[in-house]
């Protein structure tokens, strides 16, 4: 093994106890059992609420939170981000639905989306959640919906800004999008929303998803604050709510480093007084999902055979790409690299070196795209074993395709 | 326009009447009312048929056809193809009990896969179905399952051949893989196989798939009848199944040209009197998936909005990359490219030359991945006509994460 090749960040928010990798206090092998079978992603409450209180402390506190819920839809995540954060979007009607049924009061909860059906439409103004307009189609269908509903919907205006957010891993704004209006159209658009009697509440302005790096992220704020101020001016009320995205990204291949917080905050807290200023009484958000819930999540599979091809090990286990999708590189990934992957009753015992050998981990489909790990140097493991993927709690089963080859979809934990 | 771009191979199987394309003989805009709701995938029985005629035809008449369940396992595609192939290939528990449901015969279903658990490979035991073993392990597993079941497993050995199909689409022999025995392993495992009493029924080897090279298969398929002869010596019984796999593609991007069967059809009309004078009473089968009802099938999804992003015209649908991941280049592409798309109530009338306008069909999801045609030119269409993709009658909604963002399935008919 060539030392310098990059490597994956360690991981932080998992321990191993005597070889055993402990999840929600319980060493792996006992949850397996206790979730009944394998594949099963579980995801570790004290690790998502660890990171929203990191994420809180390096913050200024007047920034506020909200959990995107397309990360993880799972109704135990969305009822637990219920009570840690200060509001959600959501994407689908289904989201909708689960982010209703927690504790999260309707007017903290925004709808975005391209394409948004009537029937989308019907369900957030009657709900009472605020519908972030993605095109002057939506304005007007909103406007006439809520009076056939008898009710004023709530709105943001998505804003496809006029910048992008470099290096980042996906970009959702500058140049042609689907989402959101054009920057520059704004203006006029903010104009009709006062003119159709809609209740406007303020901007989404989203330029990108997984930047690690605190430069990107600082310019993106930067700029979304400008234009904020910018399209103010046209606003039909004042800026209610200032929903400037996420971005945050977490590491999950080798090399990849954590984001470093401190600038973003520095220049969050710069900034917060100059907004109070320029737009008084208006809230700042940032919208997270992965960021938030990414690192607290595993995916656990079960080893069940074990072969050499042509002198390369292969560990075939009982879940795969059907399930995480991600981590078999075929989502959106242009060259495939592994997630970070451990034997998770296999863990190195603190003193003692593990040997390591260089092996690939595939699920049980018939294709050779279900591969979890690229001969990736691993502890010895055998059939009974569990293979352990990190950095899987935002993204998983609901971005796979579970009934691939018709096979089952994954069991799901909140511990 | 530049006219020297690539572009795709026209479409042979559907038609359109009056600027509407006609599916199963019905105007789409009818069938959509028929489903009931958009998006749906629309699988044409009479394609179908053609499809496996033409074949038929092409080919030398004691090549046996079997169909890779995984391609399309809707029951109701099954059950057509039950009475048109000669045996059918399944990779999960789930694939086979569809299968049996049809009329096909339980000894001319053969289940392949890696990572075969003792309750999928008892499944198939009881079943009276042909197992195809991927490793030792299996064998010796099969093995023990029938003895408590007091039935004798009917096995084929998949052989990892010495070989690589090149040009091939995917690998799925060759160099070091998961799938079956490396084919210089397998004269012992078949000498393991006769000594463990499992009746065995011939060997399984597929090297490669959707490819569009005729020389490419046609090596493929040499290389294959010979690695057969040479593994035959050390077989402990003869072989009366030879599964070459298949291999064969079907254009999905601008420039791909459809495959040229002559050369296939000549090399194994040549080669099957010196496989019946090796190996007597072998029968020689091709396990074809996509290629049997790729091209039969269209994915259909409404628009929803139409807007225009800096210059750039997108028409927003109400599906997208949830249903149809391959479409939107997350499936094992490295860079994504168009497949085939129309306006599916605003085809080219004859005589007419159609106005083109160059825009990008992008689905409802809140992530630049769900992109079905990106800057293609189509006619103009607006909110409510219906976009086509086409040759999406293979790994379409199976294979795509349904439930991304909370959404819901789209519908299948077989019309």
């Amino acid at each position: 093994m060539n030392s310098n090749r990059p490597v994956h960040t360690p991981q932080r928010h998992f321990q191993a106890v005597d070889g055993c990798l402990m999840v929600g206090g319980m060493p792996l092998t006992r949850l397996a059992e206790r979730v009944g079978s394998t594949p099963f992603f579980a995801y570790d409450r004290s690790v998502i609420k660890k990171r929203v209180a990191e994420l809180r402390a390096a913050l200024p506190a007047a920034i506020e939170l909200h959990f995107s819920v397309k990360a993880n839809p799972m109704p135990a995540v969305v009822q637990l981000m219920s009570g840690l954060v200060d509001g959600f979007d959501v994407a689908s009607a289904s989201e909708l639905r689960v982010a209703l049924d927690t504790t999260m009061p309707a007017g903290e909860i925004s709808f975005a989306g391209p394409g948004k059906l009537d029937a989308e439409l019907a369900q957030a103004i009657a709900a009472g959640v605020v519908l972030s307009l993605e095109s002057p189609n939506e304005a007007r269908r909103a406007a006439a919906i809520g009076d056939r509903l008898g009710l004023t919907p709530r709105v943001l205006l998505r804003v496809n800004p006029d910048f992008e957010m470099k290096s980042s891993g996906m970009k959702m704004g500058g140049g042609a999008k689907q989402f959101g209006v054009d920057a520059e159209a704004a203006p006029q658009l903010l104009r009709e929303i006062g003119a159709m009697g809609l209740d406007f509440h303020g901007l989404q302005i989203f330029s990108g998803s997984q930047s690690l790096s605190a430069e990107t992220i600082v310019d993106a704020q930067r700029n979304t604050f400008e234009l904020a101020q910018r399209l103010a001016e046209h606003a039909p009320a004042p800026i209610a709510l200032l929903n400037i995205g996420g971005g945050f990204g977490i590491p999950y291949f080798p090399g990849e480093a954590p984001l470093d917080l401190a600038p973003v905050s520095e220049q969050l807290a710069a900034m917060l007084p100059r907004i109070s200023d320029a737009l008084p009484g208006t809230r700042v958000a940032i919208e997270l999902g992965r960021y938030l819930v990414g690192e607290a999540g595993i995916y656990v599979t079960r080893i069940t055979d074990r072969k050499v091809s042509r002198g390369q090990v292969f560990l075939v286990t009982d879940g795969g790409m059907n399930h995480h999708l991600a981590a078999s590189g075929n989502l959106g990934q242009v060259i495939r690299k592994n997630y970070p992957v451990a034997i998770g009753n296999r863990m190195a015992v603190d003193g003692e070196g593990a040997a390591l050998e260089t092996v690939s981990v595939v699920g049980p489909l018939c294709t050779p795209l279900d591969t979890l790990a690229d001969r990736m140097p691993l502890p010895h493991a055998d059939v009974g074993d569990l293979v352990v993927v990190f950095q899987s709690g935002a993204y998983g089963p609901s971005a796979s395709p579970a009934n691939f080859l018709s096979r089952q979809p994954a069991a799901e934990v909140l511990v």
